[in-house]
């Protein structure tokens, strides 16, 4: 028997919440970090290291998975679950970020997007409808509607135009979800509206009159300056169903998460901790650590030995940044897995701080950390999409 | 308290035998097969892997981490095995094969070599006493002499001035491990002499004299013919000493170990299991599949369903075909990882054979099986060293 599809919501400290939502193949605690598989894999890690660094669900790149190895493969390989080897919830975004980032000689129509794949140069169609079938084949629990994200900064009269598209696809999107999803599936509408905050009021409104399962926010972390992304998350959040979960998409840094939560986001994805690893970088509690430093060479520490997750507590520092500059595999494998065992021990401190009613203490506190260590280290960028 | 290092024969099958070595980091069953730990890492896996895979023990290569990080360094980080989070035994080479083969400017003296580093250009000096030292500071339970292992084909009095002066190295080795080495480490002494069998005779006359914990056949598999090994290995064994093991250096290929445990080879080592893994080729018990051709884009079945190992076991050839396509490092995670599982597979049916008495029978459908399938794929070249 499936499980329908549903958010429980089980305490609110401010506007930060403390949920779980039921899928069909498990139930995610929220708020919740999203590792993402790319391509059918979170890079450099086993899944079985995923589940037990605490991550609940992973995200999928439609774009990526229907280029190589193909939505309809995937299918007759029994689904992307099984494919990959991960028997926990799957989200998958709509793909229309990767064809506006990644492939070339796109167009843009009402219809959709019909553009060339970065591997191979083939012509590919992209429509709501396709987007939503594709999802399906893969057989994903959250899936996105096809939208449209404008870079910013972008006019106004642009951002309107692509705001309003999106909701048209979003129509269509839910159209074709409903034929086509299997139950206990979800569906999520895409605000858009860029930093606008009456386009953002719109878009929200229009989406939750269209009653999906649940609601993204997108069109951030492209770039514009932390404040302004927080205050548009403000102005959003207020207009989107009480009982519905709120997924900030492609966010973002530790610090980004927090100050998210506390305006009342659910879900976060980023690729930022494995990225992160297989760059030498490692998240601790004590702030990032850039494992290429010859400061580390004969450090004999572990990265973090607060934080429960073997490659943080069986391997000293000194080995680390041997393993970064022998350009071993290894190094990416160890510090991938650190990472996001951080991100989902950042989630899991969340949930605990919002459960006691102390989530602003833990966020001070957290923050703190971070910019402590943070001043020896270059800036971070809100962004981190693939 | 330490264990001395012992060797206890407990079977044999015509030339094979069946053994197991006490080393004061446990206990290695042999025939052994040994996965490379070049520069501190089995490339692509967790030591835990590597262990789960059925490996009692690791080889490092002193040529690499002398260089980086260095083995002062090591020693200051409490050795090698902690160091690399491997608490089972080490074999360290030398260092002298890859000084020969990898590094820059290389003089040869009757004192030692005078080289410069592959990496940074820098100048270093080895002498069968700073290899032994390198060795120890490591902590590696058994240490190699330093020895020349000349290019085939060579002359065959370049062959004896090579095996003599390895032979004046074996003792001054011999004398620094006395000196330097810690309780219950173990020192061999390697057989030169090419594929002349009175040369390689008269090498292992010398050594066996020098009453050396262990002996090793080096200056084969250097592309040479396997059967001009196979005649080399047969003509050398006889003048080894039945109670001390036997390690047939840089070998090989199943078929290769298959056919030297059958003329009493004792230990191997090789790079092909994680190597051919890092190039999308898997192991199995019906012969080697080359997972980037296009026959596996739609194979649901695993890689090998009797191999008790995750990566034979949980994916598809489907899978491992797309994530060898994409470059994704988990290929290389999944194929090295299997690989070293067949090999130790491998290696413990090799055991149970001999302490059957149905040695022969085994290595017949090994061979066999091996040979079917060999036919549909590359030849393999003998030689697997770093």
């Amino acid at each position: 028997m499936t499980n329908p599809f549903a958010f429980t919501l089980k305490a609110t400290d401010g506007a930060a919440r403390l949920g779980e939502l039921a899928t069909p193949h498990g139930v995610v605690r929220t708020p919740a970090f999203m590792p993402v598989g790319t391509a059918g894999t979170v890079k450099a890690m086993f899944t079985e290291h995923v589940r037990a660094a605490g991550a609940d669900i992973l995200l999928g790149n439609t774009y990526h998975l229907m280029l190589r190895p193909g939505a309809e493969r995937v299918a007759r390989l029994g689904g992307l679950h099984k494919f990959m080897h991960w028997d926990g919830p799957i989200l998958t975004d709509s793909g229309g970020f990767q064809v506006m980032s990644l492939a070339k000689l796109r167009t843009l129509t009402e219809e959709g997007v019909v553009f060339q794949s970065h591997i191979d140069g083939s012509r590919h169609q992209m429509s709501p409808e396709r987007s939503i079938e594709i999802q399906c084949l893969l057989g994903a629990d959250i899936q996105m509607q096809l939208d449209e994200c404008v870079a910013l900064p972008a006019s106004r009269a642009e951002t309107e135009r692509a705001m309003e598209l999106s909701l048209r696809w979003a129509e269509r999107s839910r159209a074709a979800f409903k034929r086509l999803s299997a139950p206990g599936q979800a569906m999520f509408g895409i605000v858009q509206g860029g930093t606008e905050h009456d386009l953002r009021e719109r878009s929200a409104r229009a989406l939750a009159a269209m009653d999906c399962e649940g609601y993204s926010i997108g069109g951030l972390a492209v770039g514009e300056p932390q404040d302004v992304m927080l205050a548009t998350i403000a102005a959003t959040v207020p207009f989107l169903p009480e009982a519905k979960p709120r997924y900030l998409m492609g966010v973002g840094t530790p610090q980004d998460i927090l100050l998210s939560v506390e305006r009342g986001v659910d879900m976060f994805d980023c690729v930022m901790p494995t990225r992160a690893g297989r760059h030498g970088l490692a998240y601790t509690w004590g702030g990032k650590l850039n494992l290429k430093n010859a400061v580390h060479a004969d450090d004999p520490n572990p990265l973090d030995a607060s934080l429960d997750a073997p490659p943080a507590r069986d391997y000293s520092r000194a080995y680390l940044h041997h393993l970064v500059r022998a350009e071993e595999m290894l190094a990416a494998m160890l510090l991938s897995w650190n990472n996001v065992a951080f991100y989902e021990a950042l989630m899991a401190g969340i949930r605990r701080a919002i459960a006691q009613g102390r989530f602003q203490e833990f966020k001070a506190e957290t923050l703190e950390r971070f910019e402590r260590r943070d001043g020896q280290a270059k800036p971070e960028s809100a962004s981190g999409k693939v």
